[in-house]
């Protein structure tokens, strides 16, 4: 291959779950300077845009049922840009380095000789909070067990039986071509009844919410036809604003409810940042 | 109680782990609205510097072995600050509702009458990335367990015997009390070879990274005076970047090494917002 010139870098980002306003100040300021932007689908276009208009924008988004950038390719892309110099921004969903990744595009790019940086953004499960699912809450959640749905080998985790066991929120990644299995799991274990949330988009003005048990996440997803992208949360936590009093309120995919929820939904959800005086 | 002026509302905010930078673009707006802030201690000065001029800034902050701010003195506060009416933002270090408490705040300000608005912040795990340590890794990690070390009892959670046996990343938040009897449980389970970092005031210029094994957690952390606030992370992807050929250079507070690292830095750390153009 040819040299790296000495002022190649590659800067890792995390655009967050969704929402531009997500995106973290450092990611905002490292994206006015970029060159080259590869990017996931599901990034938002008001976040491309902060980019300088000379800068090349790359899709590398891998489509559920659909075409596909492989990690090669990736790397290959994050070499030929490294050639031509500047800085290479690597724009991913929510966070790089859970379950993204990003390390590997790390370490391809370090042996590069490439100066690299990793700037973290809000994982998805955060958006929990945003469907008041808090991800802890005291005497109810001791920890939170991230899992993927997606193993290398398609299987699902065999952390998953330990997880059900625990008193931890369970979060589960990429998991909607599982939900049967996950579902049989909770079942054997006896922990069917647990409350379960699926959120879709979530951050988004299109968030959808699905409340119901770890037994019945099928039939959930089924009834409002939820698919990726989306999280699964299943825990007591789930219900803790019911507990409150507050419960049977929440802005389900199902329509409307009628008493007011705890949290008033995001404001200022898909504004366009570009439009918008921060400094 | 006085009646709660209908504008009154609170809004949570993640303040992310240290470094002013890592706060979200819609947090950063939220703030320069603020009447009334009610902030952690270790909340960057820069990031309280955002309020405007007139905001009354309350420290609500809960010193390690010093003063602490009783959780009701700070849901009385919350509604002290509501009955004058105004923004309210409660501004707590990493996100709100991961060990923050910050749903019990939620519910109280509900229970006034207060509009709430939760914005989530970077949680402290995601500073293992500026570490070289990614919190997944492909064929490495299926998952992370995050578990606190201070439950309402002060016991460390049950669940942790479950988290030894599993293949995930486990995470610690605020364990630095309970060195030892981490070190012995891994141990009991075999798995006090267990590659394992602390971070200590990750994301900031004064961050510090110990490294080592599960079973030497008390030594290393005894080695480099190193206490709270920080992370304890262990599992295999501690150790990935060594992996990779280029492990033994980290920079760890016992002092400079000689390979460069895969990742570079965290540049723009702790520089001051107020002084950096953003719009």
């Amino acid at each position: 291959m040819n040299p790296v010139p000495p002022a190649a870098e590659l800067i890792l980002i995390g655009a967050g779950p969704g929402d531009p306003d997500l995106l973290t100040v450092k990611a905002w300021r490292t994206l006015q300077k970029a060159d080259f932007v590869l990017y996931d689908r599901l990034v938002h276009p008001a976040v491309l845009d902060l980019a300088p208009a000379g800068c090349e924008r790359i899709c590398v988004g891998k489509l559920p049922n659909g075409p596909s950038t492989s990690q090669d390719t990736i790397h290959r892309l994050i070499r030929e840009k490294a050639e031509k110099g500047g800085v290479i921004v690597r724009l991913k969903g929510g966070d790089p380095f859970i379950f993204g990744r990003g390390f590997e595009e790390a370490m391809v790019a370090h042996s590069l000789g490439l100066r690299v940086t990793y700037i973290p953004g809000i994982t998805s499960m955060q958006t929990a909070g945003l469907a008041e699912i808090p991800l802890t809450h005291r005497s109810v959640s001791e920890g939170i067990w991230i899992l993927t749905g997606t193993r290398k080998d398609g299987s699902l985790s065999a952390d998953l039986r330990l997880a059900i066991r625990s008193k931890s929120t369970v979060v589960i990644y990429m998991g909607m071509k599982k939900l049967a299995e996950i579902a049989d799991r909770y079942k054997q274990e006896g922990k069917g009844e647990t409350p379960a949330a699926i959120i879709r988009n979530g951050s988004l003005t299109h968030q959808k919410l699905a409340l119901g048990t770890a037994g019945s996440l099928p039939a959930m997803a089924a009834a409002q036809g939820l698919n990726n992208p989306a999280i699964i949360v299943i825990g007591e936590v789930v219900e803790i604003s019911k507990e409150a009093g507050a419960g049977s309120h929440r802005h389900t995919a199902s329509g409307p409810k009628t008493l007011a929820p705890i949290l008033t939904p995001g404001f200022g959800i898909g504004q366009e940042l570009g439009k918008t005086d921060v400094g």
